[in-house]
């Protein structure tokens, strides 16, 4: 196979890029096959623009054509795992949107499919090919940090006007989306979180619903974990701030990191800071350290580069940057944010309950205000630049 | 009256220092007249020193006596309340250190008598002579943020060794000391928050016993705010990070101000952020601003510079940089913090319960390591650069 056959599925903002990207040949060793949209307006466009692209209303359909190698999901959050687990039935290579889904025990289920199948099974976290947060990985997981401490992230740089929640009727509701900032814009955090530092093992948060918006889920959230080795983590995000702050602090018993205005400022401290508080004989001592500064050499690659990694993958045997599988990670813990604060923000120990918290969701569900179910925008040829890393 | 006779209580560390720096001439207004401690090698040492000063083993003795116009008092922290209230009672002006007490009960009973003798009552928050804090409360109290929204501060750079917490049998423990972080280092920074930023509605946190150090108490805490008019706090410290960071972020509707590296940065939006939010047509839209960044002109005048206050309040009734009844509101917010954190991170509504707090520290008490009660350090003549401002 020189190329992998692509079928995407959901023709919004990032399925209309994606197909785009492809039929560019923007992405090394794929090509489009298939596009697969409900609304018939999209696939319109699809057709007049794309006239050699086959098309289809149904994915069901689309899966049952095999006309394709591979899958890409972007529908809205809910359908995530459940397109991907029939596909995975099918026999398809499967690369969807983040979140992985909207609550852990559908993507428990869709991963149980894709380990049967034995395809490729990639995520959408391209924030993951940002070069700061590669090296910010490396360091602390070669353990050039020492034992980890402490992670504090604020990342309020979402913005969002109302005029953005009212684009589509689905957009911040519990029925049509699933969440809030949690769920829309902060699971690139969130894995970029878990990636470099870890699964916590227990949350506390306090997700405020509708803070700075109209809408029916939150648009803030603050979040407090622990882990099982005693370091903590702290994390803010809102979609109601502006200016917002990009800002990553980790800390451990040999330094510290800060990834801030595009840069990684490093301390590097010449003993480790556990042995220097027991040995040391001044009630205020000082540890040596070196400093340095990192800035990017590589370009974050963003979603081609995800794109093209999944296509190696396919081809060549690649290892995936984003598998598949990581995206419950940053899930359980957006899930066991949101259980927290609903329940008086109590500790809520990982993995998550699956089934208290569908539950909850489900009641939430219940009383949402939407009458559809999602639908995203039309969208532009190319990859807004809201989902690159931005300090 | 040209002068205000000082009496100094307690000459550990603080009191050795006021008393020289006083007897040096260094305090305009203020001569020294008396010192009191416990310790005899204290008393020695002073007498030694400072041959013309009249010195008491008893406070009592030392008050009935009225050879000084003022007190000021750097005891041990339980004994602030309680020398403070019968100082008040003979007719003594009071300058206490901080914290004003261990817990509110002590506090409010002091303050009680305090009002009713008229007398100026200051408390050592020296930390607000510090030129940045001044202009950032000036900004956020003048409007020029706008409504707030979240104030987030991470203050870890107060680290200690073991050997200062074994330097003193008292030291952090719970009946020598009355708590770890968050009584005897983060009341500065406590009191800075409520000082720029007010007393929030309720406050939940994670006190972290003996996560660093072979002590009793705590030397990391996080604390999560929230205020009646829906901002939200977020405050992190420790004595276990190097090295530490000292970052203070506020966010209004007009902007954001962050303290950070010795100087303030300073975005000042030119439209409403709730007013864009609601009338922008973009669903990704930016907010035109300034940007301006302000270091400090004058000095950071520290405990001389509240020293010298006192005196003048005194005697020409200056207007108080930190009125001793100030010094209850940043305790209501680690008492609560320590009430919530005991009591399982439960959300904790200031005021405080003072009798319920009271209940719980004395469990904490009564299992207490320590034999005696506190007993301060020897001293150096010169403030230890520790107590001002460091970034």
């Amino acid at each position: 196979m020189d190329f992998v056959r692509v079928a995407v599925i959901g023709a919004g903002n990032m399925g209309y890029a994606h197909s785009n990207n492809i039929r560019a040949g923007k992405v090394p060793g794929m090509t489009l096959a298939a596009v697969c949209d409900i609304d018939e307006g999209k696939r319109s466009r699809i057709a007049a623009e794309m006239p050699e692209v086959k098309i289809y209303s149904d994915s069901r359909e689309l899966l049952a054509a095999h006309v394709a190698d591979a899958v890409i999901i972007a529908t809205p959050h809910y359908l995530h795992p459940v397109i991907a687990a029939e596909a995975f039935r099918q026999g398809y290579h499967v690369l969807s949107e983040k979140p992985a889904g909207v609550y852990t025990g559908a993507v428990r289920e869709m991963m149980k499919e894709a380990d049967t199948s034995g395809k490729v099974f990639g995520i959408m976290f391209n924030q993951r090919t940002n070069p700061l947060f590669k090296k910010a990985r490396e360091i602390v997981t070669s353990g050039q940090l020492g034992l980890p401490k402490r992670l504090s992230w604020t990342v309020t740089n979402w913005y969002r006007t109302q005029h953005y929640y009212d684009s589509g009727a689905w957009r911040a509701t519990w029925r049509g989306e699933g969440g809030g900032v949690l769920l829309n814009q902060a699971p690139h955090n969130l894995d970029i979180w878990q990636w470099i530092f870890g699964i916590p093992g227990s949350v506390r948060a306090d997700c405020r619903v509708a803070r700075y918006h109209n809408i029916e889920v939150e648009d803030e959230a603050t979040i407090y974990a622990v882990y099982e080795n005693g370091a903590t983590a702290t994390f803010i995000t809102s979609t109601g701030d502006f200016p917002g702050t990009n800002r990553l602090e980790i800390a451990g018993d040999l330094g510290k990191i800060v990834l801030e205005d595009g840069k990684i400022k490093w301390w590097k401290l010449k003993v480790h800071e556990r042995e220097f508080c027991f040995t040391s004989q001044k009630d205020f001592d000082k540890i040596p350290f070196d400093y340095e500064e990192i800035s990017p050499i590589e370009k974050e690659t963003g979603h081609l580069g995800i794109l093209a990694n999944f296509a190696g993958a396919i081809l060549t045997g690649e290892e995936l940057i984003a598998p598949g599988r990581d995206g419950i990670n940053e899930l359980m813990i957006s899930n066991a944010a949101y259980l927290s604060s609903w329940q008086g923000g109590r500790k809520v120990n990982l993995p998550v309950d699956d089934a208290e918290f569908y539950s909850e969701l489900e009641r939430r569900v219940m009383q949402s205000s939407v009458k559809g179910v999602g639908e995203s925008g039309q969208g532009s040829r190319e990859y807004s630049e809201r989902w690159q890393v931005r300090w």
